[in-house]
């Protein structure tokens, strides 16, 4: 790196401050935040690890948009607005100028998009891989942040958006499955490289009357549901034909149906799971229009305990051991 | 590591919440948590990499302890109070169960030292060195943030204990300087693996009429005066000879005088650095006696801008560019 980490946080990162006071101009020992009285403070960490949770040849903008969108799916999933981030990020030794230029750009895109400013954090450097480490502050209505432990028996089961995207756009990119359609590829290449987070749903279901549980998806459907079941104590029923999919992944899972296992445990979806009284069904429907995102119920929360999938013709399906392992903080 | 990453968090970190509520068991997507309306959060950030910010050989139970250290030596400078901190460790592949133990069991010992939870965070596994972020929340009384933009001309310049021990730690440890007395050692080794963060005085520094600027020594006294004196608009002059040293520190310098480099800019000390006027005087030894800490008055702020360092004949002490670089966030 020929900028020292003092012109790296000079030139590249105070400017994702946004001018926010609360960083104190990244030039004191910590930020300084006030939060309304009737606001609480929700705080989400991730870590990310280059060659374990992104490919180090990846685009440099769009590691750094992916790290952050993480985080903002955190928050969302808790319902929560953004405030501010903290960006502990470890460059190799051998980062060069124009790669920690891209880097900024594409995060100062995130940045304005979300209206999350940099509030913080350090720069250092390593002898290993490219480590990221996020710590995302929201906030919420006090006492109306969702929680997983918040789902009740006879609920039913929603996602947003459409589910495996992006652990197919991972296999097209590593070149495990090919497509031929070339709008296909990018789309899931697209869906892997930089998840959505769904705030505005987020900030919206907060207000839904018989709101339920809700997380984000980011091990995997079956995975997370059962993250819900055990927070909630109860067990869940999930329809696979109400899955909601892609064109791009419907058109995989015609030449090849045994990748429906990545569409249900593959994880990296980071759209939003919730579950939600019956009479939730009309504030939902109308959020679909307002916000023009597809939400679908995909299933009922039951008593009881674990998480059943129901195939086309209501037997249930056995699949690997759901969801992967690589990335198990609190996230 | 034979423990699943699940197992780490729930089997070693969940009892280092304290039970804290905020922490919803580490168990959902964020933490929550609400301020007194009368109070203000503060944040901290700051990574840490074998190699770079500690041996990997050091013990795990000190490289934990240092780690959440630096972050309240953060906390301190703002006068903050702790709340709670999120850790993001990305742990090498080799990392064995009883490495992870003993690192577990030294972060909570200084968790329950400092009554500091932890409140979330991740746990990835890496193929490069052992990285450790830390996102550490403090909280003070609106508007009472100690700030390193405070100082003014006519102010006394003060520290709080002994500077030099931390870098001549270091030293002794990778043995670039041998002490035949074991107890001045073992004491400079300690201050390196294990500093004190000056979170009791940083607390009272707060409430001190005629208070200035503060931060805590991290990078090396001669470049942090330098950081407050370009946030103030100020320039310092130091005394040397008022510098307080340790016992063990002051019989290496008296074998080599040129160490006191070293002390002047070696870095590692996390005492903290503060200005006040001269009407603060009274209070800050009634301090002295309360917390059982030395604070020592080294120098003067004065108008114009940089540091100068007037060695014990009253003349101006030149030495080499000051400070280490290889941490430079916002700490």
């Amino acid at each position: 790196m020929s900028r020292s980490e003092f012109e790296i946080i000079n030139e590249l990162f105070s400017p994702l401050t946004l001018g926010d006071p609360r960083a104190l101009g990244l030039k004191d020992d910590a930020a300084v935040l006030a939060l309304p009285p009737d606001r609480e403070l929700v705080v989400t960490a991730d870590a990310l690890v280059a060659g374990v949770h992104f490919r180090p040849e990846d685009p440099p903008d769009l590691i750094a948009r992916k790290a952050l969108r993480v985080n903002l799916s955190d928050l969302a999933a808790m319902g929560a607005r953004p405030e501010g981030f903290f960006l502990c990020a470890a460059f190799p030794y051998s980062t060069c100028d124009s790669w920690l230029e891209t880097f900024a750009s594409g995060l100062r895109q995130d940045v304005e998009t979300f209206q999350i400013p940099v509030l913080g954090g350090d720069t250092v450097a390593t002898p290993g891989p490219l480590t990221l480490s996020l710590t995302a502050l929201g906030s919420v209505e006090k006492g109306k942040a969702l929680r997983r432990s918040f789902a009740q028996a006879g609920d039913d089961i929603y996602v947003s958006g459409s589910l495996g995207d992006g652990a197919l756009g991972l296999k097209v990119i590593s070149e495990e499955v090919s497509l031929s359609i070339t709008n296909h590829r990018e789309f899931l290449k697209d869906r892997y490289l930089l998840p959505q987070p769904r705030v505005a749903l987020g900030l919206a279901l907060v207000d839904v009357p018989g709101m339920g549980a809700c997380m984000d998806i980011s091990d995997g459907l079956v995975q997370d549901i059962g993250h819900i079941c055990r927070a909630s104590g109860v067990g869940a029923v999930v329809e696979m034909s109400q899955i909601p999919l892609s064109d791009a992944t419907r058109s995989l899972l015609k030449a090849s149906p045994e990748l429906m296992d990545s569409v249900l445990t593959g994880g990296d979806d980071y759209e939003l799971l919730f579950s939600a009284r019956s009479r939730a069904r009309p504030a939902l429907a109308a959020l679909v229009s307002a916000l023009g995102l597809p939400i679908t119920r995909i299933g009922r929360i039951e008593t009881g305990a674990g998480v059943v999938v129901l195939d086309g013709i209501g037997e249930v399906r056995a699949f690997p051991k759901g969801g992967y392992n690589h990335c198990l903080g609190t996230n």
